[in-house]
């Protein structure tokens, strides 16, 4: 079945679903899915490896797009990235470069990435506004472990 | 020792060696290296993996940023990223969340990636206009492999 607004809650909670186990690992809770918007397939899902591979490229969305592998050409122009935060500028850049029509992010309370620049190359960015995953977020972001890693996911320096 | 613009052929040497091992292994031609511009160290180096990994996120330059794998906060703002290619919107977006001062292309003839939106970031981009290279990548693009392949890796559709 074609994917509608209305359906964007339970695909994002896929994403979630992907935060948490990113979390039970040590790392940090964020995850993404993507999503086959003609049929609704969940053609993949993935989370930021940080920690659990040393990784500096894969966030949710990146991870979710690894774990896809190769695909027909063109695949992506039909399907929509769901992210549980505002997409990086890295991962905002890979959409582009892959041309997602649509970007579907849970919340941009903890984080603002590159939704002007994802609108200004004619994506649609959708926030979901969801309040769990912002607490789920921010409760992170405060903890030790977060303190700790959460700059270094972003591109920034700590204060001293 | 401090790298200067005259050094950058040296280190894109590096990033060539890296776009002939892909070629090597079946892969697509496009090499990177990192280099910490106050020293003069290279800290990594890596190549396109879509065919060699299946990859949808590993070109030249993020490979080498996965190579690299965690480091000091604020290291990279420090760093020169050299690639053999104009870096597509995805590697330029991930410069500039690590926040690259620098970017260093060997050719932007066979393709014209992020460069203006690395520009509009602050991100100095200096194209070596290096004609090896653009001839390997451009002979690469015509060749049976790079008929089937490269259309994939800049997310375009090839005609009919």
């Amino acid at each position: 079945m074609p994917v509608t607004p209305a359906d964007y809650p339970k695909y994002m909670r896929i994403a979630h679903e992907q935060a948490l186990k990113s979390l039970s690992e040590g790392g940090i809770p964020i995850g993404g899915c993507i999503v086959h918007a003609p049929t609704g397939d969940v053609l993949s899902k993935g989370h930021n490896k940080r920690v659990q591979e040393n990784s500096n490229i894969k966030h949710g969305e990146t991870d979710a797009l690894e774990n896809l592998g190769r695909v027909r050409e063109g695949l992506l122009r039909e399907c929509i990235m769901f992210t549980t935060l505002s997409p990086c500028i890295m991962c905002s850049g890979t959409c582009v470069l892959y041309k997602f029509p649509t970007v579907v992010l849970a919340e941009n309370d903890n984080f603002v990435g590159g939704e002007d620049f994802l609108r200004s190359q004619g994506v649609e960015v959708v926030n979901l506004k969801d309040a769990e995953i912002t607490k789920m977020m921010a409760d992170w972001i405060a903890s030790d472990a977060g303190k700790k890693i959460w700059n270094e996911d972003i591109g920034e320096v700590s204060a001293e």
